[in-house]
């Protein structure tokens, strides 16, 4: 059986290293590669794809998964044996499950609906961009069909990216969060004007924007022996590998926020997958838990430590060094108010922390009822605007402020946006219980202390890669299960502080 | 056969779609790569390497060219199909010869190779490379066995390089070189108070230094929608697909040619890889006829246009605007003399177009007794020194200025160095001919018109990529084959002049 497993590790890193290259390609081509090198680039990014997918699925891996998992569970639930054949086997059987022809159709509709989604949102015209979504639709209910569900093609999908959790765990809790956070949207619009973002605002030398990110996310933890900090258009996290993880920031002239909060946004998912052990590289367990529990980290930095007032304190000092003049009439508490205005927008990733979920649910709703068959895609930009009338009070004057804004569907993805909003949620469970463990987080973030931070979420999430499942691993970590209640208190404390309802 | 043709095309792009994603690879580690990712990069790297050279060598390739060749060439000796069958033939016939196990020991030795020159060349220590040194020579003699060789082994490996090209035919061609250089050299010994290059040496900001190349390249014609221009410690050239030609330089911080004339140089390799018609990606033929050939442009731009006195006045008033007050008092004369100091030194990469022949030739003959068993490697370095004593009245003081400083040995290479003197030859033979039917080229260079210069190389050498072997090319080129006298008239009367003998 050793032999044997030795033999799946072989082949399992073979595909990683064939992994490592396409995700060096891809941040390349958003990073550096010139606007000529396109068409060769999909060439190849889909050259290494194929043949990853062709090597991890060859029928003499699902034999050796096959030949090994009661043993490997016989060593113990917590064993990197187990552990690793539970992973590999998960995605095996989602891999194998999909016919090549059906790969292959499913690439080529995505990178025709990729320059589809971006002519259609620039020209703010759905009809252009409906056909591919009709299609991208049709294919992701054939591939839940192919994975398997039983009550909702939605269960299927989602469990891609939050393995073991379905459409009924999330309509509960986002009823629940929806009611929760309706009330302190209400008395924050009631109370805008007690808080200013303008000092956010104005031009801020994009080059400075870089040097101060850079050194807030080193202060942070993040390790640029291990990684690296560009600019790109969309900021991102990539591993190359376990010790080559890459952000990106986007710098924008007038408006502070994007880089600071996009890299330190970034910075947490980039610490969770520096904080993965070494002995898990180029295997299965090389990862994060599932992408709620990534974005539980990114939020956590981002909004728990980055938007509190302590943090503020700390920062104001780079600020003024590094915008000479700027912040010198701007107190902490003016900087942490500024940082957390909240109010209705169009955007979802320019949503503040509170409104964020509401423009998540409107797209599970959306989502939900496509995969179900019960709205058409023609039918879809009138329910968006309902729901945002419904949630905001507002509604979009152009596609591209609303139905066209996101990404995710022309990539080819459905069911992917509640983790957002999952991540919200645990990031504020975590910061409960870290808080409880090391006696509170303000002393140590206004000295500067993120060392203290970092090394318990090292210790309780991050050394686990993605050995356990998401509720496995909040037990482990928290002993707690997904609640909304940690992420209410949190929101309705704060703001009411801020806005003083 | 029209079918099997385009099966044969279908599975080499699939592998140079590979190679491009190597080829990105490589540029990223020399370029942005953080320390932590040189593990999972030499992984990556060679899990790439293997799996194209298992997809080219698989035997339904060969019976595929076999099955083409002949139908190939009954279209006509110039036609694509013709063309592309010598050329895949040629890298097949090599690449299916050498047996996994030898290519596996090879890159083996090879990786330990590098490290330890590294560590040899810091220490200044050739006893530390040595044993690496033998195993290097024993397996190339190996491998210009598998490929087979009548008279030298050093043939076999030229061959690789420099097609059809052979020991016999260097070793006159180099006397006849050393012969005329040595006279030149004297007169410009004696006379080496003449000229001073002191204008280029001082304080340099490096920003600057990277903005005038960046300039100055763009002007040459290097398209940066097709490529990009990026630092590294050593300067290099590498085509990730035709559409995307990469350079880089590195800056000296007190001296300013190494940015200056690293870049043309890296731009002539871009020109030309640039220059290949699009046609030809994804085909044995999108690649230029030899490294001589590719050297040919290379130095043709950093030496023959780049060093020339039309260049020096042209590029002046761009050096004026990027280093205020430093060159206020320097004439284009000044100038062009101080780029074209020439002097004995002990470094081939710091050479002078004067004495950088004369580093190969030490070169050649050094590799040629090894791999013919005639110098033991324990006597090597008492043989550079002798050599260098001989050709520059020079004695390296250590092991680092003299045999171990160059990287080619430690990356397996041997029968590589010639390729930089033939470039040196072809590029005199080639400006001959371009001056001929342009009637001249100092005015164009004057006023700026390298589009003119360009588009005559694009026509009679970059369209061709690797249709023709050297001499074919060179024969439909300039009609003429290589020679060593226009190189050496080119010298004598450049260099009489500026040293005035």
């Amino acid at each position: 059986m050793r032999d044997k497993f030795n033999l799946l590790k072989k082949k399992y890193s073979e595909v990683a290293d064939i992994s490592s290259a396409t995700s060096l390609l891809h941040w390349d081509q958003q990073v550096y590669m010139p606007s000529g090198g396109t068409a060769a680039r999909a060439r190849a990014t889909s050259a290494l794809e194929e043949l990853a997918h062709r090597k991890f699925t060859a029928p003499e891996t699902g034999k050796l998964i096959a030949d090994l998992y009661d043993w490997a569970q016989s060593l113990g639930h917590d064993s990197f044996e187990a552990s690793y054949l539970r992973a590999v086997k998960r995605d095996y059987d989602k891999a194998a499950k999909l016919p090549p022809a059906f790969v292959a159709e499913f690439s080529k509709t995505v990178s025709e609906a990729l320059g589809a989604w971006t002519k259609a949102r620039a020209d703010s015209d759905f009809s252009a961009f409906s056909p591919y979504l009709s299609k991208i639709l049709d294919l992701n209910i054939r591939k839940a069909e192919i994975f398997g569900f039983e009550k909702s093609p939605y269960d299927a999908l989602l469990d891609i990216y939050e393995p073991g959790v379905k459409k009924e765990h999330i309509e509960p809790l986002f009823k629940k969060l929806a009611d929760g956070l309706k009330p302190i949207i209400k008395n924050i619009n009631a109370n805008s004007d007690r808080v200013s973002g303008d000092c956010l605002r104005g031009v801020f030398d994009e080059d400075a924007q870089l040097r101060l990110t850079g050194e807030i996310i080193k202060d942070l933890g993040y390790d640029l022996s291990r990684g690296r900090q560009d600019r790109s258009a969309h900021p991102f996290t990539v591993g190359v590998s376990i010790n080559d993880v890459r952000i990106t920031t986007r710098t924008q002239k007038e408006y502070l926020p994007a880089a600071i909060y996009g890299s330190i946004h970034e910075c947490g998912h980039a610490l969770y997958a520096q904080g993965v052990p070494p002995e898990f590289e180029s295997t299965p367990l090389c990862d994060g838990a599932s992408l709620g529990v990534h974005e539980s980290q990114s939020r956590f930095w981002e909004n728990i430590v980055g938007r509190s007032l302590s943090f503020s304190k700390w920062v104001l000092p780079k600020y003024r060094a590094h915008f000479p003049g700027k912040f010198d009439h701007i107190s902490p508490e003016d900087l942490y108010k500024a940082v957390n205005k909240s109010a209705p927008s169009f955007i979802r990733v320019e949503a503040d922390e509170v409104t964020y979920n509401l423009h998540i649910m409107l797209r599970f709703e959306i989502e939900t009822l496509l995969l179900e068959r019960r709205l058409k895609v023609a039918d879809a930009p009138e329910f968006w605007n309902a729901r945002m009338k419904d949630y905001f009070g507002l509604t979009p004057r152009k596609a591209s402020d609303g139905i066209l804004q996101d990404i995710h569907w022309s990539l080819g993805s459905m069911g992917y946006f509640p983790t957002y909003t999952l991540g919200n949620l645990l990031s504020a469970q975590i910061h409960n219980k870290l808080s409880a463990e090391l006696g509170g987080m303000d002393a140590l973030i206004e000295k500067g202390d993120f060392h203290t931070i970092l090394g318990w979420l090292r210790a309780k999430i991050h050394t686990h890669g993605r050995k356990y499942l998401p509720d496995e691993l909040m037990k482990k970590a928290i002993n707690d299960e997904l609640r909304v209640e940690p992420f209410l208190d949190y929101i309705k404390s704060k703001y009411s502080g801020i806005y003083k309802f």
